[in-house]
């Protein structure tokens, strides 16, 4: 059924090379930041009383790994949906990780938030959906794979290296780079945290989980 | 292969007759249940200085059920294992909910807690488990279908009328006596607590989640 | 601030009567229960291709609680929101549990699942709910609580012994009554669905999780 | 108490410089990685019946991403730890993540697992662990900030740029580093399988979850 193909024509990528593309695109990501969103980011989560975070799918997990170093910096974090996730306040800060900006579970977090009078912070990589136009504050991460974009603006294809037939199109699968680029965005928001708090590494590693 | 059974000897049970079964197992839980171990529990939580809740398959759902009702009532409640679950100190109380008390992964919980010099409670039908041996507190709910007898005592079979075939063969499979046991347990000493600290029910619906 | 009450006019509760209070209300449920309603419930699961379960809260860990033995007994069941949760199709089946049958959330991911063309069950106690008037296939629990009723009919206090101030006022705050009546009358399913398909126990203690 | 510091001394980082230190970690770690490894690893994948992903706190997070992923591509994966995770089997392959190699309870976990008879794979930073001498397959991440190491070698400091006192400090507390390596490595071999089956994007989609 499947017609043969030159094997000569394409090369097995190694798996380093998604690694290596994964490194351009959050170098790019990285270079293309706006400071002042990130920075505006920052201070709301230094001047927050609680946070809460919330993510769909994979994006979850960002949410949540972040939520879990915001407790080991002493933080009062939340993830919402887990067991003591208490109500929320206007006084409390949720942080929503959507790439679309449009998933309906977090849109609607997202709505009663604001409905509740507190503060929301996106994360995203699409910086005119409906989360980011009721949102207080959005840090856009570039849409380099054109995944989320509505206009379906091919991505102009780069090759690591001309001898593969393409990393393209295996590479960052659905809303994956999406997720790395959260995950080293709000990593980095860690770090800041640190500095700004001149945090003890000691004390968060007094935190960390002990009884699993 | 299989022989054919005369349809009259069987009449299909129905589905009432099996919560009825588990209703008069409750009832005799309730009665057999050691009012001491009850308020030695009930006193460890309401001096607790924050309450950590382990458990494993269905039990685990149990555990996080009384974690999210503690947390209603005002507790610093967590479950091991979930994001935002700081590490454990000697001052704080872990509740393991274990029918057999031998679960691998509890039984490390509950020896690293011991270890730190917290406190170990216990929900379990094994009275003379590992768990149990270490624990500074355990309660017993009876083990009506001998699911965790060591010596595979025979239940008693008992049927809630002549004519059906035997409810028993089907009822509460597995841990499922344990898990409803310890959840009726665990939700009657929420309601002891909040006779003991006159509650305020406004208060704790202040507390229900309300982004989801 | 609060006013000295004569101690003798109240005396403490026995853990043990709130257990025996929700065993009288589990059977009081199960007297109730629309037979015919449950048996439709049951014929539902025996038909379904893959079962998915959605829960809020605590009636969340009485879905999960019931996926999990449904996996235990060969069904292929996955719980909304998990890692591994494939896509829904016009061929699955959804469980829904919701003691108000209005739970944003919950209301979202039915009306999904009925708009891809989806089966819908509902296990609930607010019969004339949103979520009931799309479902398929509804059970009621009876609101002996009354928490869910809309018109805030006054529950008929009833109390255990006349020795008890009141055993009303603490007994199953919130929707903790609903979520044991479901997770007993989910239970009572499974015990129907070994019944109907003859299910060997050691098949299914062969499914139990083997490595926590 | 805390003793004045001329401010000009430090220069506040930007959010983007962590970023770009994680860009260059993922760089190195590319560079170094044991494309045999890789290789073994991806042929495992393939080769694999069903996939059980384990890893507890943020590398926890790591492995439900690919679990999700691989979900994604048609495979029957699971989470160790949830709902309808079936018995494991001495046909299955279960992916551990862990940064030490140590972590109890993935050890316990991959104990279970070889003891039964599967196999077990392993994406670490030390690869002399416990975990790393039973598995059948390991892939070894660089500790590049020197968290794993057992002799504590220091991490030779290096700033992005002479103007900042030093990233190093706050970069990637813990195990951030390794999280993210392992997210990127996984996410590399979920391409490298997508090359490997030519796997059709649009099927991915397909089984996105679509009910939340």
């Amino acid at each position: 059924m499947q017609t043969s193909v030159p094997a000569m024509t394409e090369k097995k990528v190694p798996v380093s090379a998604f690694m290596l593309r994964m490194a351009e695109s959050i170098t790019s990501t990285a270079r293309s930041l706006s400071e002042d969103d990130a920075q505006a980011f920052l201070d709301r989560m230094l001047g927050a009383r609680r946070i809460y975070v919330a993510g769909a799918g994979r994006s979850g997990f960002v949410a949540k790994a972040f939520a879990m170093r915001l407790m080991h910096l002493g933080f009062d974090a939340y993830v919402v949906g887990e067991t003591v996730t208490p109500s929320f306040t206007r006084d409390d800060t949720l942080v929503a990780f959507s790439g679309s900006g449009e998933t309906t579970s977090i849109v609607d977090i997202c709505e009663i938030a604001k409905g509740i009078g507190g503060t929301v912070c996106l994360v995203t990589s699409s910086p005119s959906s409906r989360i980011a136009t009721i949102a207080d504050c959005v840090v856009t991460m570039g849409d380099l794979t054109g995944y989320y974009a509505k206009e379906k603006t091919p991505f102009e294809v780069r090759q690591i290296t001309g001898q593969y037939r393409s990393v393209t199109t295996s590479f960052a699968p659905l809303g994956t780079l999406f997720e790395t680029q959260a995950m080293v965005f709000s990593d980095a928001i860690i770090s800041a945290i640190m500095e700004a708090k001149k945090a003890d590494i000691a004390d968060m590693k007094g935190r960390l989980s002990n009884v699993l």
